[in-house]
């Protein structure tokens, strides 16, 4: 940590998160990759409101974290994430009024606002089921992995609902394009992992077996980079989605400049005239 | 109806359209899904200022009809719609003023405005040619089946206009991207079947004698859904269009919150743990 | 020229391009198709001060140039553009402070800036090494050709930098899709020919031979069209990027009557009548 911090700025925004004990999920952290995996693969690891507050508080946390670098987002046994719990979630969920529906609907979006807002990537690994607020969990991400037997639903409207659920109509188009997006909101179908990575929904496929380690992989990679510009990346990504064109280059000579400033661009430079990799310490 | 429904807001909200008889193109209606066809085969359904006028008015009216939930938009004979025709619109165009030529660019623009606004997913069924406002109300619909000897073009360019018609501009790139669209629009070449399904301008292909049956299919598949939660999926899809993404996920805790409040989605969950179909009534 | 116009109107927006002679590429016209050549095939055509700022000039003449209506962008030898040279340019810039640095990102932000507010299309012919700021100048085209060996690299990261390049990280999820933009710029990896043409980075890929000849053969097409349609075509595609949807019909309603008041648009509908081809003259 840098000496020259005031011990307040360092306090708030220096968080060390590799120990992190999680209640709902697993958290596994090493050089730099932490492992958030959900954990009750008998029922497909299903969201439930706890499981949603520490997700949402986690992302929240991991934007001051200075010794995680990038996640993986994976799901216990063969499956990825069932989404909101029948019984834990939509049970409660009928019997709420307005403000408390608004209240959980607003922790949800938030899950994914801190997702979004965390200067991590994030690699989702996505094998079997992957369905509603699971396929939220997987768009969300900066980078998915699948399987070919992979079934990522948005199944929103099979249980009654809109297909607007923590920013899927705003994310999904952007990901898929506005005709494949809107097939999936209406109709809740399962979108196939070959599907889904000729749609660009998945950046490609993994056998299940290797599926974890190609995500992790992916990730230390990511962290080998420069860490810094990479969360530069991702805020400009967020910050750019409803700029102008030319807002938006001006929003990136400001940010590119800035990263300019940092060793890791006189580290790559040197490295290149010394004919040697780049050793990159993301600052 | 509600009865407790005042019946000053009943009678403006409320509609009856499955016996709306069309004057300049077909409409039928049966179990809550509307076909509007195009009818003029000899000359690939054009399209005229008098159709133009009745489907912004007629998609107008759509708003406010409680007894369709979908629509299927279709040409008669083996072609979509060849757009504007030659000497019903253009030649009548060339003579006018900057006034009325916008007077009717503001018209063709409301019949998008029209069906984006409507609740009801519009599925259009292409086949043969579907050509300048013929490629817009193809692409202004929810979901797009195409045939494999579909021919779609944006041909603006190739009478002496731009691109920018009716929307495509905005619109044409969030489907495909903005490279694919860039070409379709400079250049007003046709986009075959088979290239527009790995574009994702249509969702699927069919058989040109199966298409019309697989659209409404699909269209009753919609309607067998939860209506209401539907159109407010259409909503959000228009709603987020220009928002920040931190915005679009506000809006859907408000728009989501809304849904849980429905019958349907206590309905949904009600079926779940009765192990049964739920059967949504669009309230 | 039109006799009507001011001369000082016309001083200022009547420019002729044709025999522009270039410093820092090369630049040769025929036909009102203007070929911009990066030039110094020795380290695959890289970019330095001076051409950026020599690009950002003349883009910004072709806003008023009469002669010039498509632009091919093209690499010498077997390479399209190494980006930023590492001697010429990333040397220097580890030495500069903040206001300097902000200054030489402004400027490599308003190459892509005039380089979509200039009316004419603006076409790629992208063979082997694309990459940095090469890349960029291919996404910043509207239309690219590539070929089956082309490597297109978004590399920012691997010099320390973040993927926010001259808007970058705006553009990009546009035209592929924001999970592959996101994987291109996160991990700085060369996307093949191939690839690129599935994800529509490509409009079609070519063979090296003839890449150049098809480029121009493009470019000529759009130039035998109307070119000033062509011009609102871009106009639009740019002003579009971030309103509501609502709004860019109605953008779209007023920049199309301005295009029915052309001439060529009645040029059109008279050899539509006489079953002639149409001879467009851009006004």
């Amino acid at each position: 940590m840098n000496p020259d911090l005031h011990p307040s700025l360092a306090a708030g925004n220096h968080q060390q998160l590799s120990d992190y004990a999680a209640r709902h999920f697993l958290w596994q952290a090493e050089g730099g990759v932490a492992t958030l995996t959900l954990n009750r693969p008998d029922r497909k690891n299903p969201l439930t409101f706890d499981s949603y507050a520490e997700l949402r508080d986690l992302f929240g946390r991991l934007k001051f974290a200075t010794d995680i670098h990038a996640v993986v987002l994976a799901g216990a046994g063969e499956n990825f994430c069932s989404g909101g719990d029948v019984h834990d979630i939509i049970g409660p969920l009928v019997r709420l009024k307005a403000p408390d529906l608004l209240m959980f609907t607003r922790m949800t979006g938030d899950v994914v606002k801190a997702m979004r807002a965390c200067p991590q990537p994030i690699v989702a690994a996505v094998d079997g089921v992957c369905a509603g607020a699971g396929a939220i969990l997987a768009m969300a991400s900066d980078l998915r992995l699948g399987t070919a037997r992979s079934k990522t639903a948005f199944l929103f409207n099979r249980v009654g609902l809109a297909g607007c659920d923590m920013g899927a109509c705003a994310m999904l188009p952007r990901i898929v394009g506005q005709g494949r997006a809107s097939e999936l909101l209406y109709t809740g179908r399962s979108l196939g992992g070959e599907e889904g990575e000729r749609w660009g929904f998945f950046n490609r496929l993994c056998a299940p077996e290797s599926l974890l380690a190609d995500a992790q992989k992916m990730a230390h990679d990511l962290v080998a980079g420069p860490t810094f510009a990479n969360g530069i990346t991702k805020t400009m990504l967020h910050q750019e989605w409803a700029m102008t064109l030319d807002q938006a280059i001006e929003a990136e000579a400001q940010a590119q400049a800035l990263c300019m400033l940092t060793q890791d661009f006189t580290r790559a430079y040197e490295a290149f005239v010394a004919k040697q990799r780049p050793v990159f310490e993301g600052d």
